[in-house]
Order: structure tokens, then sequence, then C-alpha cells
């Protein structure tokens, strides 16, 4: 039995994760859980699955977990204090952590120094705090296995492969709902319009994300911590299907691709029971009922936001908390209407630009770093509303 | 430096094998050249690469070698014999079977009884000798790697693999040239439409098998034995632009493919320096420009030829090498106009049927069973004309 712990077991990732668990029966032992604020979700978890400790962020929500569940003699820790101490807890053999959003990045940080694997699918903390967080698990030995499709993907192609013989990485990318769009009309695009994403069922942040093509941005800045490529040697291919979730080239010119039907429960398995191809399929893949897979270049004119994360893998250091801090605000301005869709990467090529970058920043300097993001988007936004 | 014997260097796959070798020098070692009847182009290779003995299979060209070659101090042989006893010589590290035909399964026999690594192009070795030659292999510790594209793809998607955890194998065809006629109008095909094929470069046999789909069969059979699955779990996806080579299914529904333009280098070379991807790249592939992938399932009414090597793998012991004798004759025949195109499988079905299959097989009995095989099979080809 694995000893499991689940950080952020409410949300979609938690939630497939725990369909993962059910579907293979005696192979988890749950330990902990935690939510953000979905309180009720985690109370009827916590009494299915029956953690020693769970922790919910939104102390406010405590109450609603107290009563009936300390009968059951679960720990209950509140607040970002008690998330924070659960994702370090060591008695576990591996950390899922599921969070979505910036409050995941510390949790991953907390888990890798206190030496725990971890199935990673929050994608803030390699995009904001890499360098510390690969330095920190290289040191002690923690391995982080990728749940996101794409880099899941390219993990399972590097399987018996050496690193070092990989000439590219290819990562694919559904193009975002404005991939036939002309570059011209998008600064007219409405919030409506840019939530209304074809493949993939997400939030809106991340359908904003899709739709400015930054979330493909950011997977590149997790694969270069991830693989230890170098930004020059990940390219982005258009995709529309999402039925490759990405590729491997070699130095020879072979490239091995991983593929099937979109499904999380896929990659979580694979990471969950590493390097094992557990004998439950989620998906019946039919390529020829799919019948074509069509790739094309991306528009990176059309699309600031591949060009500024490639950058933001070069400056290294604090730019990609800049990056990621910058995005987050000007995608909310977007959604409230206060700024236009093609202001988004503009604003965050701005904070690139104005905000000095620490080269070998520590996990307090990122955390500054966003404190000082904050501060001058949030002017700048102001200024153009 | 890795000690080479080539047989049958001046055909196709011997020269890109040379290539290869010229691309990586002072990685290789020629020890070993083997020709069938190209005595000149034998002498130059013999010229260029100086190794410690060629052999000639056809003993009426060996005097074209002997006078000039002589002289730089290379053994000379001839014949069948001759042929036979450089697969057999053990101061070698692989031996690279480039046999087109028939004649190359007993030097890969003889190869591995000397406890020689096999780098196999040749089809017949495992479609006719599977049985006996995997046997020895595994007996004798002597690896197999695959040089055939669609192999050498499902080989490389399972490095780092459990061969358990494979679901199924999934072999790619052009579906050759007739994929798109209908099947009332196969009966009328000419030789001279069969043998205009669209992606591949290929001898008039070969292309002819593209034609009735039974080189796919012939990869199924050796796919079967090659990687130990059954009939089965080994599907045909028709994929006319053979960019992905092949596939792998796993238990848990990952699939795995290697893709590349077609260009026989690379799997040479990934054969020769296994498991390394050389730096050396044959092809840029550039999935962007190539634009789209098709994929659509066999007809197997219309090409009957895929059953019926499935059916052969079912029956196993000497059906491969029944319906592999069959097919030759029944292909020559159709090339001199003797029989229908449709009547190729016709008697290859024919001979499966009348001809008693055994279930064990030795070496003996695998020849044998050919020569009855001619036997019947031209009896049949007779009655026809």
């Amino acid at each position: 039995m694995r000893r499991l712990s689940i950080l952020g077991s409410t949300g979609s990732i938690g939630t497939n994760t725990l369909k993962v668990i059910d579907a293979n029966p005696d192979s988890f032992d749950i330990k902990y859980l935690t939510a953000g604020s979905n309180a009720k979700k985690l109370a009827q978890q916590t009494r299915k699955y029956q953690p020693d400790a769970i922790a919910i962020a939104d102390s406010q929500k405590a109450d609603l977990l107290s009563g009936e569940l300390s009968k059951l003699g679960v720990e209950i820790l509140t607040g970002r204090k008690g998330l924070l101490e659960i994702a370090g807890r060591s008695d576990v053999d591996l950390v899922v952590n599921s969070i979505v959003g910036p409050p995941g990045m510390e949790p991953t940080y907390r888990a890798v120094q206190a030496g725990n694997h971890i199935a990673l699918s929050n994608k803030e903390s390699l995009v904001m705090a890499g360098n510390v967080i690969i330095a920190e698990a290289r040191q002690r030995d923690v391995d982080i296995f990728p749940v996101d499709s794409e880099h899941n993907a390219i993990w399972q192609c590097l399987q018996g492969e050496e690193y070092g013989e990989v000439q590219k990485l290819i990562l694919t990318a559904s193009g975002g709902p404005f991939r036939n769009k002309p570059a011209q009309e998008l600064a007219r695009v409405t919030p409506r319009e840019a939530l209304d994403h074809p493949t993939w069922n997400m939030g809106k942040k991340i359908t904003i994300d899709s739709a400015t093509m930054m979330n493909k941005g950011f997977e590149l800045i997790e694969a270069h911590w991830l693989f230890g490529i170098s930004a020059e040697n990940i390219d982005v291919l258009v995709h529309p299907q999402s039925i490759i979730h990405s590729m491997v080239e070699f130095q020879d010119g072979s490239i091995k691709a991983q593929l099937g039907l979109p499904d999380m429960k896929l990659p979580i398995q694979y990471a969950l029971f590493f390097p094992e191809h557990r004998p439950v399929q989620w998906e019946n893949t039919n390529l020829a009922e799919i019948g074509q897979l069509t790739f094309e270049e991306p528009n990176y004119k059309k699309f600031p936001c591949l060009r500024l994360a490639k950058q933001a893998i070069k400056l290294g250091g604090t730019a990609g908390a800049i990056l990621n801090v910058a995005n987050d605000l000007a995608v909310h301005a977007f959604l409230n209407e206060d700024i236009k869709f093609t202001q988004i990467p503009e604003l965050v090529e701005k904070a690139l630009d104005r905000i000095p970058i620490i080269k070998k920043p520590d996990f307090e300097e990122i955390v500054e770093s966003q404190r000082e993001t904050e501060k001058i988007v949030n002017k700048l936004i102001k200024k153009r509303k």
C-alpha cells in the first residue's frame, strides 16, 4: 500500500485522483487530504477515505468540519498554516499536489523540503519557483512526477532513454479558441468569446490562459525545469485534436510520441503507479475512428505569450514568478473588462521589462517578487482603466 | 570499435548500412561482407572497407573477385557454403543480415547458432523459421535487433517498458497502391499497375507484397516472434503518410508511437548503436509542414493476406514457411501473368489448407516444408494457367 497525501483533493485533478484510487482498490492508504474552501466535499471524502488528518485552507469553513468528523478521530487542521503543515509531513510515499494556482507553490516547496516525492499538477510551483524547487529536489533525491498530460507524455517518452540524447521536446497545443481568428480581431475579443474553449473543460482563468496560449507558455517553463532542456530546444506544435499529448525528438532524428484520448485519469494513474502501466484502461483510443491528426506552427506574433514564456526561461531567476503574477492580474482585469484581450501579454511584457530580476533567488525572494509584481502591475492596470 | 559482419552488403539495406557506417567513422570494424551476385559492387566495397573475408553466393561470379582482391589479402569464399560459413563466424559483435528473400533465412539461423547478435532486416528468417530461430536465440542469449522501420519503431517504444504490460501492437501500413480501389476491380489488376507504389522505392516482389498487403502480413508474423505478442493483440492500422512507423498500446490505454520521415538509415543506425540515439540526424521531420496524418482500418476482406498471416501465426509450426513459399510462387506467377492478382491469396490459402503443418519443426523440417509447398503450389499454378 502506497501512503498518499492529496493536496487540493476537492478540485478537478483531486477528484480524478480519487477515481483512479477507487479503480485500483487496496493499492493506496490515503493519509492526508486538503482542500481550499469546499468543506462539504472534503467532509464527504474524509468519511469515505478515512485519512489520519485533513486541512482546510479557508479557516472560516473549519467549523463545518469539526463536529461530525472529529468523532471519526480525524485530526483537523485549518488555514494556510494547516495546509503547509500537511504538505510537510513525511510519513507518506507520495504527495499529490493538485492545488490550482499560486497557493499551490509553497506546499510543493514544503513537501520537497520534507523529502516527499511529488505527483505534481500545480503549474505555478515550477513556473514561479522552478529553480528553488528543482535544486531542493535534487539535493534531497526527491522525484517530481508530472501529472499534466503534456509533461506526463514527455516523461513516458523518456523512459529507458538518456536525457542527454534529447534534441528537442515538442509540446503539443490545441491552439485555443482563437487559432483561426485573424490577429487584428483579437483586441476586440470579449471575455465571453474567450471562455468558450473546445476540448477541455476548465476554469475561467485557465481558459483565458488557453486563449492567449499562456498556458502553453507555462508548460514551456515547466518542461524546462522538469527535463532540464533549454528554451530553444522546446518547440510548441499546434495540434487541435489533442490526441498526441507531446513528443520527444532524439539527436538521431527519431521522434517518440505518447497519445490517447484526452482524459486526466490516465496521466494521474501513471504518476501514481510509475513505472507501471496499470491494467485499468480509462479510454480506448481508436485512431481509425479519429481519422486524422493535424499539425501547424504556432503563431508567435499573434500569441506573444509563447515568446514571453521563452524569454522568462532565458532570464531565469524570479522572471517566472513575475510572468505568472503579471499574467494572473492581467487575466482578471480582462475578465472584469478593465483591459483588452491583447493587453494581457502587453502587461506581462511590461512587468518583465520593469521589475528587476534576481538571478538566483531563494524562496523568500520569490515570494517578495510576487508582492512587487502585484504592486507594479496593479498600478499599470489602473492607468489603463 | 564494434566488429561487424554485413550479409547482403550490396543490396538496398546493405548499402544504407554502409552509409550509416561512413557517417559514424571510427565506430566499426567491418570484418565480413557478403553479396548474392553483384561482384562488381562487392569488389568496390572490399577495396573501401578492407574486410578480413568476403563471400559471393553466386559461384560463377567468383572469378571477378579473385585476381585483384586477393592481393589485398582478403579471404574470398564462394557459393552458398561460403555465405553460410561467414554467417557462422563468431569473431564479430553484430551480424547485419540484409539479404533479401528466402536465401536470408539460413544465414540468420547460422549466425544465431554461432552466438552472434543480429541486426535483422531479412523478413523471411522469422516469417519462415521464427519458432526455431527465436528458441535458439533465447537459449544462446542472442539479441535480434529489428531493422525494419515498423519493428524498429515498436522496439524503440518498448525501451524502458515491461513487455508484460503491452496490450496491443499497432503496425502501421501505407495501405499500398490499391487502398482506394474497389475490391471487385482487383481481379483485373495488371502487374504494371501493381508495381506503381507511392512511398517506398522497392523491388518487384516486395512491391506486389505491398499491393496485396502480404508485406504487412509478414510483419505481423515477425512482430509476433520478435515481441512475443499473440496474433489477436497485433493490429494493423492504415496510415498512408508512413510517418508514424508503428505504435504500442499499454494496458492502461497509453499509446506510444515512434515517428519520422521514411528513411531506412535511421532504424539501421539505431540497431547498430542500440541503445544509443547517435547524434547523426538523417532527416528533419517537420510535422507542421507535413500537416496531417490520417488513419483508417484495413479492409480484411479486400486484402485476405492480412487474415492469412494471422492464421499462420495461430497455426504455428511450419505454417509461416508454407505461407511464405506459396506467396513467393504466386507473386511470380502473377508477374508472369499466369494468374490474376486476386489468385495470390487464394493460392496461399489453398497451400495453408492442404499442406500438413508440423507443429514443432526443427530447421530441417522447415526446409523440407518449403520443398513440399513448392511442389504443390507449382502444380496448382499449372492447373490455372
